[in-house]
């Protein structure tokens, strides 16, 4: 038999969101009294804008037709997003980010998973705690890590949030790193970074040698203006950070399957020997290699999401869940729980006052509302519990009258 | 700066296809006498069948709505598409492979790409040769080669394809592997393996202990009974085989991205404590760690693929490209070019009487005919030229009466 990757092995087997279903599945199997409101998982609702499903349908009858149809795109994505993505994402807020460093792709998630990729396997690896579980699990894969132990893997350092810091971390100083991931709006806590915060970080990676990879697939959700979308937006950003986007929740695309990451051309990173690589040449060469372009009709979709039309179905739809998360917060704080998020983000998370899978089964049992507990976001995480806005008002506001 | 992966720096920097485009680019700036025909890179040029095209546009406009809309889906691909799959793609020839063995993705280059992933960093690996890159690029990148001179990559195998063995390389007796690469019909020689040829390779596979990774892309232009369309049609292939297909050259999916990989539940790899592991588990948490799944309109194309109407259409499809690949190989062969291929593949791999490159300027250059030259996919492809079937009719018609 061939010879197994063993990094494989040390990945933790319950993951955060099958246990979640498991118990939802048993307790739905005991026929519970009402119907169970899921406030879970970060799955988007709303149905998608108009303006995507209208140019995703107009690109669908082109693949029809000989004279329209459209075989192998450009890997990287075709100019009409890239330089759309370019214009109302980056430019029209004063980063200086050009059509060709985006690359189009299939989602985030993949995305964040991949970029690991391009680093040396003994690169020093920063994440957040709590944290998105892929950051974590592919570096595990890669064999960053040494075994787990308490949830916690070895070799891996760990940037707790927490209430002292307003669970945004602060820079590890005084220790090398060769990345940091930071995602901010965060999943899971919902928490913004302040302009001063980022550029704390910034200043950081300029300092060490790190490379920032953030997530910002919730910038979509930020209202308040003091508050960066794109760290792009902190000056001297663009030779220490890597981007990464997606149109799941800025437009409902969870089903539909489109994101971007930006690489800026002066991003760097070395060798042992120290010389200087461009990371948007590696990238450009993975993304070449290993992905093939984005389906031409989901492109339109995506580019349709810019449009007039587009840009103000995108904001209803984001208002709505933004309202969603106002009203589930008021409602928990009036109940006594200390919140975070809910403002800028479609998460609330709250204290829960006892442990987090208690808390869980407690509202799934008691209330008939799924969450999602803190704790299997990472240590940090123990006595929280994720609510999500993803749903329709009606549903959110019984909800709330159940607690 | 962070410490970068340097075996990307091992990849060879002239890449095929960009060296043929740039060729095309340059003598297109001299205005050539006549328009440019293009029998290079693989790709479709024929609409989508009209079967997929109404299922897609059905389903983009389900997710208009809030009844219908569709968020995440499972990360493995809809039950829909995997039963539909194993079904016809399978079971109908006689091959005992599961719904749940099936994976969808979004290409069959990103599938033969990460498939590497679970295999030891230090395993021991066989390509064709003539290959296509994807194999060889992506176990650069993951450091199971040294560097690369006059074209091959140390640590690599090469196996030959050549006249003398029919293009169909023989299993090398007497060296252990981890993992051997198969592409039949082939891309680039369009070659196709004989039951007793394959037969021998799962024998082999099953006494040296290695995996074999079957890429199946073209079995959609099989028409000879006798040759086989899975690795499964031979007996023992489910313990030492994956499978790769793709809906691409079946369906003219290029621009629409859907593809599936085959893992069965007793294709086992071990640990080098000699613990027996199951790729079939590897292979989804991998999947489900780092891809969020096909776009649901896609994978209703794809299911549309195996209605009554999308199986008549995609074969009309195919038999177009059939008989452009049977034109020319016959004009090549009426030239005394010694042929292979153009029979149950889209290819045919020509003797040049030249070498590659001279023999791709002239035809460029003399001909305005744009080809593949072998050269580019390895060092046996030297004094080949490919051509490909995917045009139209007419226009193959023109080419050939050029020559």
């Amino acid at each position: 038999m061939a010879l197994v990757n063993e990094n494989y092995l040390k990945l933790q087997s319950s993951y955060l969101f099958s246990e979640v279903a498991r118990r939802v599945r048993e307790y739905e199997a005991t026929k519970p009294p009402r119907k169970i409101i899921r406030l879970g998982i970060g799955d988007v609702t709303e149905p998608l804008p108009a303006a995507c499903v209208e140019a995703m349908a107009r690109a669908v009858a082109e693949l029809g037709r000989r004279e329209t149809f459209r075989g192998y795109g450009p890997e990287q994505g075709y100019a009409f997003l890239r330089e759309a993505i370019a214009e109302h994402d980056f430019k029209a807020h004063g980063c200086d980010i050009e059509a060709d460093e985006i690359f189009v792709s299939d989602g985030a998630k993949c995305d964040t998973g991949n970029f690991q990729e391009l680093l040396a396997a003994d690169a020093k690896i920063a994440v957040p705690d709590p944290v998105y579980p892929v950051y974590v699990d592919t570096n595990v894969m890669a064999g960053r890590t040494g075994a787990a132990e308490d949830g916690r893997y070895a070799g891996l350092r760990y940037l707790e949030s927490n209430k002292e810091n307003g669970f945004v971390p602060e820079p590890p100083r005084g220790e090398r790193f060769d990345a940091v991931y930071l995602c901010f709006p965060n999943n899971p806590t919902g928490a913004t970074a302040t302009r001063a915060q980022l550029a704390a970080w910034v200043e950081w990676a300029r300092d060490c040698g790190a490379l920032i990879l953030f997530d910002a697939a919730y910038e979509a959700f930020i209202r308040n203006e003091a508050i960066p979308h794109s760290i792009y937006e902190i000056e001297g950003a663009r030779e220490v950070a890597v981007e990464f986007r997606s149109f799941s929740k800025t437009a409902g695309f969870t089903g539909t399957r489109c994101a971007f990451t930006v690489v800026p051309k002066n991003c760097m990173a070395r060798t042992a020997a120290g010389e200087a690589v461009a990371l948007h040449g590696l990238w450009n060469r993975r993304h070449t290699t290993k992905f093939n372009g984005v389906s031409y009709p989901v492109q339109r979709a995506a580019e349709a999401v810019y449009s007039p039309e587009g840009q103000a179905q995108c904001r209803a739809l984001i208002d709505g869940y933004l309202a969603n998360a106002k009203a589930i917060r008021a409602k928990l704080e009036s109940l006594g729980h200390a919140c975070v998020g809910g403002e800028n983000s479609p998460y609330v998370w709250a204290q829960a006052g006892e442990p987090s899978w208690d808390a869980f089964d407690r509202l799934l049992r008691g209330h008939q509302i799924v969450t999602t507990p803190g704790a299997g976001f990472g240590r940090c995480g123990e006595g929280y519990i994720r609510f999500s806005a993803f749903n329709s008002p009606e549903t959110v506001a019984e909800a709330m009258a159940r607690l």
